[in-house]
């Protein structure tokens, strides 16, 4: 490759490329492979056709720009530097994937302002990008008004051999074809290289023809390396249609520019090492030090900062306009994207008396949806093919589908992992919309990454797991959740809850929509459960509290959740009667217990009192921490089977009969 | 529908779908619409083309029939109960989803025998197909001699709607196309309904033209309900395509032959109700009572054993000549397909001293895996891409690949869920093949359900997870596990190895070859591990033991495993030189140990000694379960971060001195 002078372009490119090949060089440590093949395509992006203000990262009607091929996070930081976010100066880059810095190893949003949704997991940007748009559709047919479109801006991707290979992305595609998302733009970095080689060895399909199937528009432009201009129309092609997701396959080189790693998985995980560095540099005609970007580049990318300002106020000026003549709707969509709840929200919400009729928990989730849905504007979701059964359904909004993109019931299909990234990019587009995902609880296996997502990426997001133990029932052991809870807890940041009546539900949807930085999970029963005469909002919100006590200090605590907590409360009962002094504690979510004060914990759970026997029809994973040295759990570790739900409780020893019993063990 | 004259195959269609309403019926539970609308194309498929001895389930030579669509199992139930197969009599489909019956609420390998793989979570059993049809493949190239075909069967599929919407199923179908498994078979009922409704609300892809994009064969037949010609020509087409998987998209009216139901997600999952059943009865001509089979409609199932027998007596035949012509390969191949294991194969497992060097777990399980591909001739594997990082390179062996099927090394691209699935199928073709699948461990959350499927199965399938913990470094926290290893270890049936050292890597995987009816999953390190004076296989089989003891009885206990079992081990060398006795105890497996007399665990881990600090680099999750109520956990409770991992450990916590911290402050 011999270069000659060189367009600004080419220098802008280039300029790109190096600050990823030298900061990936500095750490020792990177993914420069992809930066260096998709500097082009994301250069025109950036350039010509990106909409952001980077001294405001949160313009809310600015493009969304997702990097799904996450390990090629070099390429945004670089254009996020180079087009002048704050958050992303040069010493920044120069900290590449060290401890404390702006630029972690897969773009983190929330470590780095402007970064739209934490990628890194194949496939999961592609289907935050879905939801992105989802988001971007709904809130455009809410709010638009045929003279002023507040809401109006594309959603682009950039993915790669990896994200095209992983199901998930499959899911989300498909669904984003049938919904005929037409503002989101899919930029394929097609260099047939993967970490294993060549994509022949494992990846022979036909991409293009697959997105076909799925409804998309489709282009492909062959030289992605050089053809700025085939990249641009083709950019410019798919915003023109506008009844179809695009997608457009750009053939790349992996690595361009690297005389002997270019074209060679060596390229994508790895610093390229100094001598090649020197040979790329050659290669390229680049003639500046690592971390040098020339003026006339860095002039050409910092005219973003005019451009984005400039955007910016004139959407000030159209909203502003938009206020004047629809104040009612200016004043929601404030109230919206500010993340204001509307004052005195949570007053929706049902609590129960123990007269009341019992419901599985599931049916206390709708109804607390329903009430949900007509106090907070903001609430969207659905069900990932199991609306009936996880009663998920907004009785009073219909199907959000093509042509109907105000509404507010989502149907995603039987595609867990899909609804689950989708609402991780419903959150995130961070307009005030509250998703929520459901499916049944032992399907979080399917969709396990993205609700860890959710957590690391400090979305507000539903998650809604109904048939959550073997009392499902006869569907058997495929369908009974055992580990389920227990593994949910584990995950770091996720409010797991597990309500015990129709109280419990409304304390764990207020906690869920009250908590703006962590998703909540809710594990609900199939089964119908009494409404208990101790439960309540409050103690919900403490994870942990007494439900109903004795006098004095207790010989024993039995400590329930869910299902089972019914269980302990009359098992107290039976055991007040043969003179033994129970507490019963309900424990629907270990992590804000965790987070309560000593002398709270204390309070509920003396250290004096060891004999302490949980009760929870799952895994006693965990419960250990609880129970003391003295205690026990009333557990299931095991396998479910196939029979009856009253029939499985009971085999397994949920009964009050065994509770009282196995109580009655501890006191020896 | 106005029936007149029926013809035998006519009556042998609705004594299928008759015995699935009855049974649902009875039960007030289950899945009549799918058995309804299929039992065309099952009876041409079972009745023409699928080979099969009802009377030995286990004939090597079979065809394998997968029903993914798991929920319509009561299909199978009936067409194994006509046919003849002694795990299903009538009295069993009576007992149709009862506690301990065998006929549970989806197909159960582990259950009923006749049953290859266990279905019902969606997409699993059409990637368990293409595992079946792998080890097919492998087999035939391996062993078959140009005039002995000793192993040539088919693997058929039958799977619907929501198999195709979950993502699982293109990785694994893309992957089918890819090797050109032309003995693969699918038939898609392509009913148009799923639970929420019809798929136009949320599935509307073109599935054919995505197929094909996936290089498979395939075609339409319109009328599914009644033209058994197009069905039956269409399975003879898909035969005769023979380098290519086949996928029959057969529509059909899911409920066929309910006046009301058809046709509606009502007829999906439950029964029809007396009334509506006595209307199908007369809709479709069916004269008899609840699970009354007519003798001229058994007779021509029951066709079946005499069928399957000569079938199976015709390959003895062929064994035997090839038995005479080619001694060794059938001594191998009665070797590999009884499960026997190779005498002394434990032998090629490497032991390590302190003075050798200190390498990666994962870089020691590559030393285990080629070391027992040496001596185990069932071991076949690979990674979801990662197979430089995995190291799971057999280094002796080529790749599986189309016109390699005979080689071990497979590659599954980047599709976790699909390689979960397809293990389990090789697993369950039961000839003794050993799959191992490998990535990194926190992608466990991509597969997580095939995992679980594998241990509820029963399956004996490697799981090689490298880059298991924080250690892993400047990925950052998408990339590093935290909460996995406790959450796998809630699995039931599945044995999670964290293994500390060389030896203990052997050891882990001696248990893993060892263990025919369930799975091991190891988790193994990204960096370098000294090898300890202490560990052994003996001591990893057990799953907890001494390592490192003092004299007496110890003040303080350390257990490690894994990455940090060294630190408890220097620690504890610190310890003794201030006086304190430090017991070290290894606890590379969790449920091994849980496995051991109650007096091998009083030894390693003594009641009176309640001072006991837990090191592990991952969520504290059930370790309470092990150090009493006077112990710790030095854990990782949160996400991890982006830094060397060097840097990272020590930011958590992880060095020797805050060790020994951590077991003095233990000691107040």
């Amino acid at each position: 490759m011999v270069v000659a002078s060189q367009s600004l372009e080419e220098l802008c490119i280039n300029a790109v490329r190096f600050l990823a090949v030298d900061a990936v060089e500095k750490a020792k440590s990177g993914h420069p492979g992809l930066p260096m093949g998709a500097a082009p395509m994301a250069f025109v992006l950036w350039d010509q056709f990106l909409r952001f203000n980077p001294k405001n990262p949160q313009w809310v009607n600015r493009d969304r720009f997702v990097l799904s091929a996450g390990h090629g996070c070099m390429l945004q930081y670089a254009l996020m530097y180079l087009t002048g976010y704050d958050s992303v100066p040069l010493e920044e880059i120069k900290q590449f994937r060290q401890w404390k810095s702006k630029t972690p190893g897969h773009p983190e949003n929330f470590v780095t302002e402007g970064v739209e949704v934490t990628t890194g997991p194949l496939g999961q940007g592609i289907a935050n990008g879905v939801g992105l748009a989802l988001a971007e559709a709904h809130l455009a047919a809410r709010f638009n008004k045929p003279d002023a479109k507040i809401i109006d801006h594309y959603t682009y991707v950039i993915l790669g051999d990896g994200c095209n290979m992983e199901g998930i992305s499959g899911e989300a595609c498909s669904l984003a074809g049938h919904w005929g998302l037409g503002k989101l733009i899919a930029l394929y970095d097609d260099n047939h290289i993967s970490i294993d080689g060549s994509t022949d060895i494992a990846f022979t399909e036909d991409v293009s023809k697959r997105f076909e199937a799925y409804g998309w528009h489709v282009q492909h432009v062959e030289n992605g390396n050089t053809d700025l201009d085939a990249i641009a129309n083709a950019i410019a092609a798919a915003k023109a249609v506008t009844d179809k997701p695009s997608m457009i396959k750009i053939t790349t080189t992996i690595g361009y520019g690297s005389p002997n790693k270019s074209n060679t998985a060596d390229v994508h995980g790895a610093a390229l090492g100094a001598t090649e560095i020197e040979l790329t540099r050659k290669a390229l005609g680049w003639e500046y030090e690592p971390f040098v970007v020339p003026d006339e580049v860095l002039n050409r990318f910092r005219q973003a900062v005019d451009k984005g300002a400039t955007a910016e106020t004139d959407w000030n000026k159209l909203f502003n306009e938009y206020q004047a003549k629809y104040p009612a709707e200016a004043a929601l969509f404030e109230q919206l994207t500010t993340g204001q709840l509307p004052e005195g929200w949570e007053q929706a919400l049902p609590v129960y008396k123990p007269e009341d009729k019992a419901l599985a928990s599931r049916k206390h989730s709708e109804i607390c949806l329903n009430a949900l849905a007509g106090v907070l504007p903001g609430l969207i979701g659905g069900s990932a093919d199991l609306t009936h059964s996880n009663y998920t359904e907004l009785e009073h909004f219909g199907n959000f589908q093509k042509g109907s993109y105000q509404e507010r019931n989502v149907h995603f299909g039987v595609r867990e992992h899909a609804m689950g990234a989708i609402c991780n990019g419903i959150a995130l587009h961070n307009t005030g919309l509250i998703p929520y995902g459901a499916t049944f609880l032992i399907f979080t296996d399917y969709m396990r990454n993205s609700i860890r997502l959710s957590a690391l990426s400090e979305t507000r997001v539903i998650w809604v797991m109904t048939h959550d133990s073997i009392a499902l029932g006869e569907d058997g052991p495929t369908h009974q959740p055992v580990e389920h809870v227990a593994s949910l807890r584990a995950i770091p940041n996720l409010l797991v809850m597990r309500p015990g009546d129709g109280t419990e539900t409304s304390g764990a949807y207020k906690v869920a929509v009250s908590e703006t930085k962590r998703p909540t999970l809710l594990a609900l029963s199939r089964q119908n459960l009494p409404n208990l005469a101790g439960t309540s909002l409050e103690g919900v919100a403490k994870g942990a509290y007494i439900i109903t006590d004795c006098e004095g200090t207790p010989d024993v605590i039995l400590i329930g959740t869910g299902g089972e907590l019914y269980l302990c409360d009359k098992a107290a009962a039976v055991l007040k009667e043969a003179g033994i002094k129970a507490r019963v504690v309900s424990m629907p979510c270990w992590e804000l217990f965790e987070e309560q004060s000593a002398e709270y914990k204390e309070s509920v759970l003396p250290k004096a009192v060891k004999k302490r026997l949980a009760v929870e029809a799952g895994s006693t994973m965990g419960w250990h921490r609880y129970i003391t040295d003295e205690g026990d759990v009333l557990g299931v570790d095991t396998f479910g089977a196939s029979a009856p739900g009253g029939v499985i409780l009971e085999k397994f020893g949920f009964t009050v009969d065994n509770v009282v019993a196995k109580a009655k063990a501890l006191l020896g």
